[in-house]
């Protein structure tokens, strides 16, 4: 058992040696135990190096093993599902050392990515997705008359998402050869909740009966084993022999333990989900908390849930995330972990609302995506009282392109009855939450990841969300923000005597207040952390031809590509979001 | 037991004195008996002067009349789980004459609408999101402390949905009273799919086992009952009335037969699940096929995949709808009914493709919004080759704002990768899935419900999706169409000597040709079946600010409401798509 993070370089010498998953095909169980003790001593010190979520990875380094010991990869098909379980898979396929660059710009993917590996069967940010492409892939090795075998490695967590259900039902039909590994380690990221959770918890106590623990998977055709020890590399290989030849679909129970081999994160393993890169002076614990936008929303949500009984939060297993923790402390009556469910998260929003509560989804934009239908139908339509908290909206920095959170204005501000806030800090965000409390009808409050770049009004503003002029400058030129960029903004506004806006609202627009602005500058530089395709530029760049404004016009936000991995700020400079890049776009401008 | 639709206003006594549905709470077994004979007279008639969904109401008449005899509606929450169950709810909550005017515009909705009636008590287009919005329901009781009960009819089609599972593995957690009565008549639209349905199915045939048939829903943590005889009153009551007074979360299933009461149906339940308005002279038949985009579709996929095994196509329980009846009869090993299950449908067809298959993916503009997130990070993060043939895109017409398709440019257009194409007619149709096929990477092709204002192409025209000159008028104006309304730009241009541009692709724009048109014509009047907002019309406006160009440009489309229920014609004008209003408007922009 390990209880500090290597420092230094550990030494590995079995592990040097697999530098592909063939090199540990022939390796005896004893082999493969110094081997994985050595793969866990690498994870922990890369880790340390880069930061990043090592908990999930601990817990099947066994699992890695016995899988690559098993398969022909890359030929046979293996998909991590969420790719925090991929850490150990990375360190066997040839990205050892490389494993210090993750989520580094240009450096590894801290999920699995077809691009960066053959042996990256599938792309998996987001979770539950693995049974259906592992499903496909099966099929098209059916209809291909390849024999080669297709693998699904979930978590218990990743269970409870709907379309892991709808995978499972399918496959049963198909009758494809297709093996469901559970990773159950009786945790998601935050603690699983549900039906299926305390059944399988369940099952681990009754573990002799067989036959009441394979019930729910029987019902779904599936072939059931287990559960099995996933830290015994023979039981794991034998059950994998024999489970990947036999035919038909099959489903795995494999027990493991979230931070298996590192003592602070088997104790802890929801505080040590993830880690900070280390900085060796400091000790390896965790990340010291430090005001973000997500916790100026928990503090808002707990003062304004003392004062009305009808406020309720609902997270799909994001409590720490999205900073619910003392809002599930002080009012656990009101507080609705539905686990990852992200469809029903809303439904169920809609449901509470339509019966007088006053309902908070607390949601990360990339997860939002998969709540579109439930968004429109069950709440937009219904112009129900529901409001989004929308956390991480924008650029995320290092888990790249999967999590980005580009896209919610233009999915949302194409929907009628919605209300979209883009509060520019930390004082807007309260105002923002305010306002959308006080507002009927659905309404969505975007804030970025992280701490704002300032902190407070610059200036005296009016109520939200009006516009107001955050500086004044002489030139014919407004920038007009939308969001957390306003700083940078600002900065920009200073040095070229321009003037800025701090839009604050994408719909509706204030038309008035716009129409003014029209008049008054001659160039409108609309500024976003959103994908320039259909956010608020594209809705100043509607207002104005509807308007028959013919100002001139240039939008500055995210391009029309995917941004990869690497710092927020790294990401920023690559869409030309740098004060630096802004500057020279305006500047251009004025000598065209 | 009926056998034809009756023409004529039936004799239906007892249901002339039903207004509100307490006045059946104090009958008898045999006048609610009598009560379901009349209001399946009433169901037919009407249905028959206005077509609609007539199968599965006919199956729930009993259920629909124990619910409200036991239930005290509206104060308890009764949800209908996709509307098409609600017709006889409807016509016992003080709506059996407005029946006449379903699907009509300011006529009843054809789903549940809390707008229409207090007994609507929850908006249910779409499918599977019954549980969830009754769950919040029932927790907005307890948190308040009302006894009031809370119900979701959920039918077996519908459960195979991802997220009716959430629903009930947090129903579980919460321990909320919740009944849940699944409407188990082996059916969904099309044939059910899945180990899902396979269960219920053997659970039927073996009544008997009650431990077996209990297992997956008390895995769950529901209590089980059942399963029970959906059309014998007295069961259903007595069942009912114990279940609604039992604590925790509660499971109900019951047996009906889809098209029950009338012959045809009960004998052909797919064929029969919707009518067309019944003209008299004609026999109260299937419609008859007509030549419509889903069929031209419904083609061209069974020539493709004659000429390319690699050709796949998946549909989430829409055989019928998108005309994939012939396809899957000539290829079934390379068909895939994944049941009503849209996010796994798309992420499984990206496993498909990764493994080297062109699965092409068949689905409603309006479903599509459930796969948002599996087609943002499954499909277009990895480029795969996915070829969404979007059908029913834009107004829909008599099923109204739930089914509209209004949104998919927007949602779309967002995403790095996409293409997306906007056939005008059937010829276009054809080239754009040809091109679709041939392109790399993912791409939609939009298409709407039935049969193109054109047929052919009235010019020689260039490859697809090449703009190109539809109509060449002699003033400075150029309406830029997008898509179905093509015929109606030609007339307006023909009449008011402007040109027509048909432009065939929303993304990539055709930057070179564009740009021409934009030094050609003073003004640009974009024309699409999409909602203005981050639609064609916006794609174009952001255009024209990037490149500078000072063209006055007018966006004709979907304005920012829910269009209601209408034929597609009325909807169309409404939105001021009709011939005169689109001459109108261009008439006032040349005196402007």
């Amino acid at each position: 058992m390990l209880d500090t993070f290597p420092l230094n370089r550990p030494n590995t010498p079995l592990l040097d040696q697999i530098d592909t998953p063939d090199k540990l095909r022939n390796l005896s169980v004893d082999s493969l135990t110094q081997l994985a003790h050595e793969v866990r001593l690498w994870l922990l010190y890369s880790t340390a190096q880069t930061g990043g979520h090592f908990g999930a990875g601990l817990g099947v380094v066994e699992l890695t093993l016995a899988l690559h010991h098993c398969l022909n990869t890359p030929d046979d098909f293996l998909v991590w599902d969420v790719g925090h379980q991929c850490y150990p898979h990375k360190i066997l396929t040839g990205r050892k050392e490389a494993m210090l660059s993750m989520r580094q710009a240009q450096g590894l993917a801290p999920f699995p990515k077809p691009d960066e590996s053959p042996y990256d069967a599938f792309g998996t940010g987001h979770s539950s997705t693995s049974i259906s492409a592992a499903l496909g892939a099966a099929l098209a090795f059916r209809l291909k008359g390849l024999s080669h075998k297709s693998v699904a490695v979930i978590g218990d967590g990743a269970m409870t998402a709907g379309m892991a259900f709808e995978a499972l039902n399918h496959a049963a039909h198909t009758q494809a050869d297709l093996l469901v590994i559970l990773n159950d380690n009786d945790m998601s990221i935050s603690r699983n909740e549900g039906g299926l959770a305390t059944y399988l918890a369940n099952n681990l106590k009754n573990k002799t009966d067989g036959k009441t623990t394979a019930a729910l998977f029987e019902a779904l055709a599936f072939e059931y084993t287990g559960p099995i020890d996933g830290h015994n590399l023979s039981d794991l290989i034998v059950n994998l022999d024999r489970v990947l030849v036999a035919k038909g679909p099959q489903f795995l129970h494999v027990i493991t333990r979230k931070g298996k081999g590192y003592a602070p994160a088997e104790a802890d393993p929801v505080g040590f989900h993830a880690i900070s890169k280390i900085d060796p002076l400091t000790p390896p614990n965790k990340p010291t908390p430090s005001p973000k936008f997500c916790n100026i929303f928990g503090r808002w949500i707990c003062q304004k849930a003392a004062t009305d009984s009808r406020i309720v939060a609902i997270t799909p297993a994001m409590r720490e995330g999205s900073d619910l923790v003392r809002f599930s402390e002080m009012f656990p009556d009101r507080y609705f972990d539905v686990a990852i469910a992200e469809q029903h998260a809303v439904t169920f929003a809609a449901g509470l609302a339509i019966k007088g509560m006053k309902p908070v989804v607390a949601i990360y934009s990339t997860f939002l995506q998969r709540a579109y239908d439930q968004v429109i139908h069950d709440v937009a339509i219904q112009k129900l009282d529901v409001l989004f908290a929308v956390d991480r909206a924008g650029l995320v920095g290092e888990d790249g392109a999967t999590h980005a959170g580009n896209y919610d204005l233009a999915f949302l501000r194409t929907l009628p009855n919605m209300t979209l806030l883009t509060p520019a800090n930390e004082a807007e965000l309260v105002q923002a939450l305010e306002f959308g409390y006080q507002q009927s009808g659905p309404v969505a409050v975007r804030y970025p990841r992280g701490t704002a770049e300032t902190w407070g009004l610059a200036v005296e503003t009016p109520a939200y969300p009006e516009p107001y002029i955050a500086y004044q400058g002489s030139k014919k030129i407004a920038l007009l923000n939308f969001g957390p960029l306003l700083a940078r903004a600002q900065a920009v506004a200073e040095a070229l005597d321009i003037s800025v806006v701090d839009m604050r609202c994408v719909k509706p627009l204030h038309s008035e207040i716009l129409t003014d602005l029209c008049r008054q500058y001659a160039t409108l530089v609309t500024l976003e952390d959103h994908s320039l395709s259909g956010g608020a530029g594209s809705a100043i760049s509607e207002f104005l031809h509807a308007n028959r404004m013919g100002n001139k016009l240039v939008c500055l936000g995210i391009p029309d590509e995917w941004i990869e991995h690497a710092t927020r700020e790294e990401q920023l400079d690559m869409c030309g979001l740098s004060i630096e890049h802004i500057s020279e776009r305006i500047l251009a401008l004025r000598n065209e």
